[in-house]
């Protein structure tokens, strides 16, 4: 978190010296303070925000002259919500590689059964038939338009200053550019739609991954044995029942894509932020948005690990569908276009 | 809620005719009886979807030979989804006509007040100076991108037949055309993000709606009185203090807001749907939806006559403020990008 | 809920006149004008709490000499919460009903199945034996344990006055045992833990009819089969397949159930009550318990009627546990204890 | 976490051995390895419980001879059950603590300030006088009640073996002894409402700290100015206004307050759990309860800290009543009342 908090002050600077606000030379010894990290005060946390200590101690190492260019302009909120964005750009990564690669073995598995046979099952009774393909082109559908929700989120800077005023397009522009983030077209200091966006994109990918993985647990069922992640000795484990196979990894993922709505329920919660910085749903939105990440990239993961451990049993599809030769021209059809989409 | 599923029978017949799928005179007569309306048994609830129960009454209604082209194909899931969909549609027309309304007035606000000095506050402690304009065009701002979140929504049918797997494109794009409502890729039976996304824009403008009507019950406090809703005799009135003036309509406006949250929770944790058609998520996001459409409908018609009752004081900004000629250039800056964004 | 408020004015006048404040015919006018009803303009609510126009209303009625004696002393919120009470009284009573009626049907389910062989599931995989009669006799205790939850709640009046300071003992102590509510030590205006504790015993409650419904579920799949929801001709059918034979009750039950968390959710965010009356979250709460109370209700109605309806199918409990003559007496002994536990 | 787990595996042999289960040198040797703890496989938490793992490596520690002796008769979640009670009660120790200390200050305030008049306020407006010692009284019952919802809450063992049959009451007995929790009626493996009520009495505290640092909060705003949070030189200062001096403690418990409600709805969405072992429910409660149990310490230690630096201004209060000598004796009677009634 530090780093991201000095990553945000050293772009500041040079954003700054870029256009000529502070000297060039202030920008290089902020730079160099920040790359070399400073030591924060446990206190300090408790006392004020981070922000306020990390200020004290870059104005410290970068000495007299220099100290008055280090956070020209800025307020502790412009720094935390610009970090929280780089956070949400490094942790993204993960879920969009894990979303692409769960989808890729989902259409994977959807080309290599299109045309298996299984039983459609609506409130868990036995429906008509479809192909194990067109469940998995399904899944891989979903994945990709979660995937495509997390992508495109906006993520922008802040820098609004004391009270959210401050407009310098150009230095707004140059402070987005340096960070690869999008400048907004004005302060989003209690306009928090912006978050509460990408708490709704990485919910929703959460609800997909759970989804897949219900699908999955499901069809891992002892009473219906269409499919199991397979893994080494010990794998899926029981503590006494050494004989069991659980499908830990879609457990897994199912688990961790319940706890998301709620998640999402408090960052939306802490949008109705008080005046110019809220007291108290500002502070609560963070730490929400950070455990949402981490709850959908647990998601996201294990479902992936999930896919790609999947083996699945035709003849015990065809077994429990009970239909000789059914017809799923509609099925093989739906995974053709399915997977054409996807190109 | 009747008349959407039987607007959504005529319209799956009428498209199905247009494609030479069932006689013209079967849609003909469909339609004729789902304009006379259907009476359906309270039991039927009960014991199965309202769907078979409306599907009996209008194959009743049609005669002998158009019954078998009535809900062909369709599966219940089809009509209901989108008659969900209908009725978001039409839930969002009072929705947005209110952000808009909401926005305009912030924006006249917002010209009027450019330059009138007021605190800003954070963390609800006076902060540096702003201009009222400055507030109301940070609320006009984030009113229009919450209605704009709202509008840009996809509302697609639903025609997946009893598993999901039907997919006649011809079909989907009639549909749609008749309905005025969106054709969708693929099948969404069970991949609800959709669904999902539309929790998320309502509560995101329910956010939004929330947000301002707490900056406006705090500018109303008595100790800050910058602010009241006017209202006739009795307005904002309290049973046992009758010289008391409460801003009734931000207070119910903050109040719906603050429903919200948790039913996108309940949408969102409703994603989670087994197989072909889950057996209890589904049934538990529909309701879940309808109240979020009423919560979010709410809060924004009563913000916007919260803002429209609006007057505000200028001389109490500036006794509050405290400062002698302020330095507003930023605050009124904002304004002109925030009003000049809108055109 | 204009009744329930009725019925709370008479109480208070009832109550001062039993203390001597205010005279006996006094209360006797305001009680027959309660009975009699009034009529509110529907402007009153948006315009301010409907007490303030009943307390008008009530006031023409009983003529100007009894007109002091209405809602003496009393506030709106006074009237509200107290008639949140009955209201919550009046809708556990088909709750505890539904929660005992269950209990009881699974009690007998358990005693006639205490030796029923089936199979243990954990992770939804085969584990090892247990009785059918043991599943049941877990239902039983949970939803005994649930309903003592329900039954043993605190139900307070509240006579606050304007600013919750009012503290007439004797008063509060009449006036509680004229509705037979309970009488609080002190006013919980913005001590809202009386009402949370409700919301989370409704959501227990809810959870515990969520849990038994998706065991019904469950047992109901096709490929498990052990159990189905036994109807009449039409029952549980879909409108493509009429063959299919759907758990309607326990669908319903368990779609009901997952409303409640995000519900209970609302009421303890509404806990954060500013000063002497909340402006808002007093307000968010009202409805979201309304709410609750619904799917609570209807949670429970369904799962009796689920199993009541409940068909078993031991042999095939005892082919998919496939196993000869298993040890099941710890099982059976759990079915024992339970029971006895009961009585 | 792991410590946990091992306290509770020596607590079973020990009490396994008290009743002549296992041989008592067996439960020393066990005792001795739990002791000395073990290391885990960071791979075994991926691929099964870390149970599994753990019991492997308390079995080769303790030697061939007393290794069947090692969790004998338990399963995975009987032991992560167990241990999980065995954190609640650690971390609510502080939690009580925080609670008595505050609502000791609490008193104090309301001692010292019984007849110190303040403004009534409600919805934020102006409403009769009150003391800032029947508020400060209102404060203390509120904590003490959520204490006393805190503190007496069942912690049961879990001893249900691996499908909950199991049901040696003396086993329980001895194992609930061992380790200072509850022994329940039965095992509530998928009867979760135990972890329900614990999550219902965090919320109910989080929103009593909640509701207590809103109203600091809005006596420390600017304009009413009643009261601060007294601190050294930089406390809750602000990186652009180093003059502001903001209630850092009471938002700090306010956030951690927020955070709390959807909390409790994960954990009471986690109450349907399937069959015999849950295949994501349980999996998704353990962590959502933890962190209900951070947020609620938070918000505790932040509220205690705020009110033992909470100065009062009782000058600022008169005048924003502005009443000449108010009546407040309903106010001072409410102070003794409460007082009165926490000995």
């Amino acid at each position: 978190v530090i780093d991201a908090l000095l990553e945000v002050e050293a772009a500041l600077a040079a954003a700054q010296a870029q256009l000529g606000h502070i000297p060039v030379e202030h920008a290089q010894a902020i730079a160099q303070a920040c790359s070399a990290g400073v030591e924060l005060d446990e206190e300090a946390a408790r006392t004020s925000t981070p922000v306020v200590a990390l200020v004290a101690a870059l104005r410290e190492a970068v000495g007299e002259e220099a100290a008055a260019s280090v956070h020209l302009g800025a307020t502790s909120q412009d720094i935390m919500d610009t970090a929280a964005m780089l956070t949400v750009r490094e942790r993204r990564g993960p879920i969009l590689e894990d979303l692409v690669g769960a989808a890729n073995t989902a259409a994977d598995l959807a080309r290599a059964h299109r045309s298996t046979p299984m039983a459609g099952r609506t409130l868990l009774q036995r429906a008509t038939p479809i192909t194990f393909g067109s469940k998995a082109a399904l899944w891989t559908a979903a994945l990709d338009d979660a995937g495509r929700g997390v992508a495109r989120l906006a993520l922008p800077v802040q820098l609004g200053g004391p009270v959210g005023t401050l407009a310098d397009t150009d230095l707004l522009a140059a402070f987005a550019d340096r960070l690869d983030l999008d400048a907004p077209p004005l302060s989003w200091h209690t306009a928090r739609a912006p978050v509460a966006r990408i708490a709704a994109a990485l919910g929703i990918a959460a609800g997909v991954a759970g989804k897949v993985a219900t699908d999955v647990i499901l069809m891992a069922q002892t009473e219906v044995g269409e499919a199991c992640e397979e893994g080494g000795e010990g794998y899926g484990g029981s503590s006494t029942m050494p004989h069991k196979h659980n499908p830990i990894a879609a457990i897994s993922a199912r688990a961790a894509a319940r706890r998301a709505p709620a998640l999402v329920a408090t960052v939306m919660a802490s949008m109705e932020q008080e005046h110019e910085r809220a007291a108290g749903a500002w502070q609560a939105e963070g730490p929400a948005l950070r455990d949402l990440l981490s709850v959908t990239g647990e998601a996201c993961d294990r479902l992936r690990e999930s896919l790609e451990r999947l083996v699945v049993d035709p003849e015990r599809m065809a077994a429990n569908l009970g239909e000789e030769e059914p017809d799923v021209s509609d099925a093989e059809a739906l995974v053709d276009r399915a997977l054409d989409g996807r190109r």
